[in-house]
C-alpha cells in the first residue's frame, strides 16, 4: 500500500519524478472561499528553486505554476486543487553511468530492491524535486492558516558546527532577516561564517549538515487528535518524511534528557484572562495537543549525499564492489533549501489538524454552529 | 478526526481511561494462522507494569490480558483481535483536588480546552496507563515479525545524563542484559550509577529524563511507502506518539549535523552476494525505505512531570493563579518503562510496512504467488 | 488490509466471533458532551435481540451492554467508547458436523479459501451475531443525531412477496405501529397476512425475504462528500454491508428505470424560505448531496440460508459432493429483525458525513466560529 | 473532510472541473512493472466519449490523454501515476443564466448551499465529465487485472422499459455485440427497439433511464474484507458513487425478495477439484467475498435530468419561484455512455481488494512467498 497522500482532511497527494514531464500536487478538503492565485503558490516555489545564489546548484528550474482546479474567480470552491510544474531544461545522461550504481547515502538501492525498476534519471521519485508539490500544497495550507492568524516560519540554526546565537523573534522578524542571506540564518554573524564554510567545503569536494527551526505562533489551544494522531506524532512524521532528515525534536528535545523535572516543567500562569504557560520547553505541545504557545520544533539535516569525491558502491548487476564519482554540480548543503520545504510540511499538518479539531468539539459547539451559513 | 487508531494494514485501536472499568485494543489486520496465546501478550504487559522494583511507582497493577476474539484454537484468524485489562485497585480520591488545576507537563489543560469535559482521574485518557493496549498490541506484532526473522530490542542508553558506553551488541544481548537491573540498561557500570543517581533524585522530590534507542534486526530491504509513509517517518510518529517523547532521531541523527558527507555517507559493499552498507549512519533506512541493515532509532525522554515539589498553576475556574502539589508516588524517571514501550510501537510500525511492502511489489510478484495456497 | 472499521471522522470498530467470549464495538470519533448511558444502548439491542416473539430464533441471548469508556459522569468524552457483551449460552455442538461442509448461501467456503483457518462455531465472524457491534454503535450515532433534530426510522415494506401499502407516514408514526407486530410492517393488514406466511413457510422448511425501507429526517442539506464519498454511495456501502442484504436504492430506485426526466426530476419550490424539492422521487440527495428533504432508502434482503431442508454441497477435506441438513432453529426470515441494524447503519453513516461536512464548509464559517468554545 | 479518493491500496484520486483547463487523475498503489501505454487509456476513454453517434451529445471532446508520471519504459514503476485531460471546445455562455437558478435532477442546489460558492460552468465538478478520469484509472485496473486472468465488461439490459433478453454470454461475447449498437445493448433485437424509443423521446423533449449489468470473470474466491468492507459493499459503493445511479444489486438483487431459501441457496459442487456454486443467485460473492464465481451487479440509472422541456425551479437569489428551459444538446438517456464508466468502477474495486487480499492471507502465505524477488 503505497503512501504518497499526507493529511487526513487537509489531504495533500504529490506526484512525478525528477526527469518525467511534470510534477505535481493535489490537495483535496481544503475549504471553500479562500482567496487563492497562483501568484501566492508561486511566491513559494520561489523560494525553494535551485539556482538563487551561488551556494546552491545553478541547474535553472523555472517552476512555473499553474492552477488546474478547485479554483474559481480567485477563491477556493472546496473541490480539489491540482497543481502542475512542467520538467524543462532536463539532462538526464549524467545519470546513465549510475543505473546500476547505487549512490551512497541515495535512494537507489532500496528503491531498485522494492519496486524491481525504477526511473533512475536526476533520482526519479526520490529526487528532491518532489518537495515542488509539498511546497505548492504548503502555499495552500498557509493561506488557510492565515485567515486563521497562524504563522509558520522556518530558519537555519546549525550549519556545519556553526551555530546562531538564541535571540528571541517573531516570526516576521526572522522571515526578514532569513532572506537577506543565502544561509538563511537569521543571526547575520553566524550567517557569513556558514557562507565561509561553504565555500571551503565545496573546495574539499565535500558537504555539510546543520539544523533547521521551525515555529508556528497564533495556534490555538486544544489542537491534535490522541493518542496516536498527536500533534507532535504528524509533526515528526511530516518533518521526517522529507528527504536528508534524520532527527526531529519539540520544545527542549533531546535536550530534555538532561534535565531534571522541575526545571523541564512550564508553570501555567494566568495572562489577559487565559491560561499561558511561562516557559516553553513543551514547544507548544502537551499530551499531543497545542497549549497555545509557539510551537517549537527542530530538524537535523544530513550533509548532501551527492559529493565529488570519488565513492565505494556496489554494481547490483554483476554484483561486485566498484567505485563511483557523480558528476555535475550540487549544492554542498541542504539546510537553506530545507527551509520553505520545513515551513510547507509543518503549515500542511496545522492545516490538517486546525480542521480535524473542528469535528472533535463537543456537539453543542458542532450543532449550534451548523446551520446558519456564513 | 480522532486519532486512536495507528497503522493502515496491522491496524492498532486502543481505548480507555485510566480510572474507568478496563483499558484495551483492537488489532485488525493480523495475517492468519500466527500462534497466539495469552502469555505472549502477558509477558510483555509484565514488562510494563509498575511496581516492578523499588525504583517504580508501587501501584498493583495486574493488569491480567484477556483476549476476546480473533484467535480459534491457539492461532490467529484474521479477524480483529480484542484484548483487554481490567483496571482494579484504583483509587481516585487524590485526582478530585485537581479536577481545577492542571497539572505543569501535564496534558490536563489543553484536553479541557479541546473536549470541554475530562475524566481527570489518574489523567484519563493520557495516562500512561493508555499504553497497556500499545504493549498489548506489540506483543501480537512481535509474534508476527518473529515468523518473518525480525527482531526489535529497546534499551536505556542514557539517564540523567549518565551515559551507557557504546558496545556493539545483538538484540538477544541486549535483551539478556537490561533484565539484570531496573533501569534496563545494557552497560551495568553506567547502570549502577543510574540507579544510585535515582535514588538522589528521588529524595530531592524531583525527576530525570533520559534517552532510549530501539533497534530492529532482520528487516528485509525495501520496507517503507515514500514518499510520505516512509519507514522512519512512520517510526517518527509512532514514538513521538508515546507521552513524555520530545525527540525522536535514526542512525547519526542529530550527530548528522556536525558531519561532513564524505563520513556520514555509508558505502556500499557486497556480501555473500547481496548488498550491504559497510556503515550504518543511515540508521537502516535511505529514502524512506529500509537497507537491510539494522534499524537505530533513539528517542529523547523528558523527566517525569509529576513531581513531590509545589508548582505554581492556574485554576481554570477562577482564572486565577494557586500553587499544587502532586501526591502519590510516582516513578522519578520513565526511561526504563519506556523500554517495553518504545519496542511495541517499532514492531507495530515494522508489522504494519512489512505487509504494506507486499502490495508494493511487482505484479508479477504479487500474481505468480497469489493463486498457490499456504 | 482487513476492514473491520466503518467511517471517517465517527469511526466504528467491531470486533468478535458468535462463539467466541464476548462480541463488542470501538467508537471513536464520537463529539464530546452527548449525554450517553448504557440504557439508551440496551434499547436498541432488545430490538435486536433474537427470541422476542415466536417467529424468531428462541436461542435467548441477553446481550446485556457495558461500556468500559469514553463517557464521564453520564456524558461522551471526545475519546474512544468501547462496548462490550459477552457471549453466554452457546452451544457450539451442532456446528462441528459443519466444519468441512461449507453451508449454501453462507460465507463458510469462501472465508476458509481466503484465511486458511476459521472459527465455523455459529458462523464465527460471519454470524449475524456480529451486529450486535453495530447496533450498539448506531445508538451512539443515535443519541448524536437526536441533538441535531435528525431522526432515523426502518421498516418492513415487502415479505415473501406482501408488499404493505404506501401511505405517507413520519418516522415517530412509523416507529409506533412497527412496534405492534413482530414483523415491523407499518400495515397492519399485510402485517397480518405476513405472519401468517412465516407460519407456513415454516412448515415447509422453507424461509422468504423481503424489502425494508429506512428513512432519515432532519438532515440539512449539503451533507456528502463527492465525488467519492458521497452520500448516497456510503448509504449504499453501509447498507450492503449487512449480511443478507443484496441490493440497495435510493429514492425511485429501480423504479426510475422506467420513468421520464419530466416525471423523476423534483422541481424545486420555495416554502418558508427556504428551496424545497416539490417531490421526492431523488430520496433526499442529489449529486451525492442531501437535499433537505428526507433520505429515503430500501434494501433487499434475501430468504433465511440457514433450511431445515436437506441442501447439496461439497466436503472441502475430501472435495467430494455430499448432503447437509441444517440444525437448531433459524428465523424463517431476516427482514424484521434487520430493521434495527438498518437504521443502525443508515445513522452510523450520517452522523460520520455530518461531522464531515463541518470541514468542508467555507473557511469563514470554519473559523468565525472556530474560537468562541461552546 | 473530503472524498475525491477512491480505494484503500488500489487509490485514484480525481481532479477538475467540467469547464476548468483540465480534468486528471492520480492513481497511487498500482503495483509496478505492468506494460501501461497512454494508447491504453486512450481506448477506454475513446469509449466514454460523447459525440460518437447521433444519440449521444456532439460536443466534439477529443480528450487526448496524457501519462505524466509512474510510467518509466512503457512499465509501471510503483510510483503515483497522474494522467491529464485538457479541456477543449468548452462553451460556458449557456450556463450563466443557470448561476442562480439550481436545474431540477442535479446537483447545483445542494453544492451552492455546501460550499457557498461554486463553479456553475457546465455543471463544474458534479459534471459527468468528472468520469474521465474515473474511466483513466479503470484502465489501469483493468491492464493490472488482465495479468490476473479478470475481465470485466458491463451492457445496457433495460431501456425506457425495453428489457433485453437474457442470454449467457461470456465477457468477449459481450464486448464483441454491445459495440455494434449505439446503445450497448448485447441483444440486437432489443437494441434496435431502443434506439427507435430514443428518437421519440427527442422529440418529445424527455429523456429515459435504464439498467446496467456488469460482469467479472475469473475472480478467485476469497477476494473481500469483511465486515465493512465487504466485496459487495465497496462496489455498491463504486457505482452509487456515478452520478445518475439510483440503485445497485448484486446477483439475484432485488428479486431474492421474493424468492424462497430453498430456491435462492447456491448448491455447492465439485469440479476439477475445486468447489463451484451450481447456480449464481448471489451473483459471486458470500459473506462480502467473493466465491469464485462471475461477480454480477446491476445498477439503474436514472433519465438525464438535463430535458429541453420547461421546468420549474427556484431562484436562490430571489427566494422566488421561477421556471428554467435548459438549453444546448444533451443525451436523451446516459445508459450507454455508462458502460464504460460501470466498467472502470467495478476494476477499480476489483484491483483494490485483490491487493487488498494479498495482506489478508496467512502469515505463511505473506512470508514465505516474501524474500524470494520477482
Amino acid at each position: 500500500m503505497s503512501g504518497n497522500t499526507f493529511g487526513t482532511v487537509f489531504r495533500v497527494t504529490t506526484w512525478g519524478e525528477s526527469h518525467g514531464p511534470a510534477i505535481g500536487v493535489v490537495v483535496d478538503g481544503c475549504p471553500s472561499k479562500i482567496p487563492l492565485s497562483e501568484a501566492d503558490i508561486q511566491k513559494e516555489l520561489d523560494r525553494r528553486r535551485p539556482g538563487q545564489s551561488d551556494i546552491s546548484t545553478p541547474r535553472k528550474e523555472e517552476d512555473a505554476v499553474e492552477i488546474l482546479s478547485g479554483v474559481f474567480e480567485g477563491m477556493t470552491t472546496g473541490t480539489p486543487i491540482s497543481m502542475i510544474v512542467w520538467n524543462r531544461n532536463v539532462d538526464s545522461s549524467p545519470y546513465e553511468r549510475l543505473k546500476d550504481t547505487p549512490r551512497p547515502g541515495h535512494a537507489d538501492y532500496p528503491y531498485e530492491v522494492k519496486y524491481g525498476i525504477r526511473d533512475y534519471r536526476g533520482g526519479g521519485r526520490a529526487s528532491a524535486r518532489e518537495t515542488v508539490g509539498r511546497v505548492a500544497a504548503g502555499a495552500v495550507a498557509k493561506k488557510m492558516l492565515a485567515e486563521a492568524g497562524i504563522d509558520v516560519v522556518a530558519h537555519v540554526i546549525e550549519l556545519g558546527g556553526i551555530r546562531a546565537c538564541e535571540c528571541e523573534m517573531t516570526p516576521p522578524e526572522i522571515r526578514e532577516r532569513i532572506e537577506e542571506t543565502p544561509v538563511r540564518c537569521a543571526d547575520p554573524d553566524a550567517a557569513a561564517r556558514m557562507v565561509e564554510l561553504i565555500g571551503e567545503v565545496r573546495e574539499q569536494k565535500d558537504s555539510i549538515g546543520g539544523i533547521v527551526e521551525i515555529m508556528a505562533t497564533g495556534v490555538p489551544a486544544g489542537v491534535g487528535e490522541p493518542v496516536f494522531d498527536k500533534l507532535d506524532g504528524d509533526l515528526a512524521k511530516a518533518l521526517m518524511s522529507i528527504g536528508a532528515v534524520k532527527g526531529v525534536e519539540i520544545g527542549a528535545g533531546f535536550g530534555c534528557a538532561t534535565m531534571r523535572g522541575s526545571e523541564m516543567n512550564d508553570a501555567f500562569l494566568v495572562s489577559d484572562g487565559t491560561v499561558v504557560p511561562e516557559t516553553n520547553n513543551a514547544g507548544g505541545i502537551l499530551g499531543g495537543l497545542s497549549t497555545g504557545a509557539p510551537i517549537v520544533c527542530r530538524i537535523a539535516v544530513k550533509p548532501t549525499p551527492s559529493i565529488a569525491s570519488p565513492q565505494k558502491t556496489a554494481d547490483i548487476r554483476t554484483m561486485s564492489e566498484t567505485t563511483i564519482t557523480i558528476q555535475g554540480r550540487h549544492d554542498p548543503t541542504i539546510p537553506p533549501r530545507m527551509v520553505p520545504v520545513a515551513e510547507a510540511m509543518v503549515a500542511i499538518v496545522l492545516a490538517d489538524h486546525l480542521l480535524r479539531d473542528r469535528g472533535s468539539k463537543s456537539v453543542k459547539f458542532l450543532l449550534n454552529r451548523a446551520y446558519h451559513g456564513d
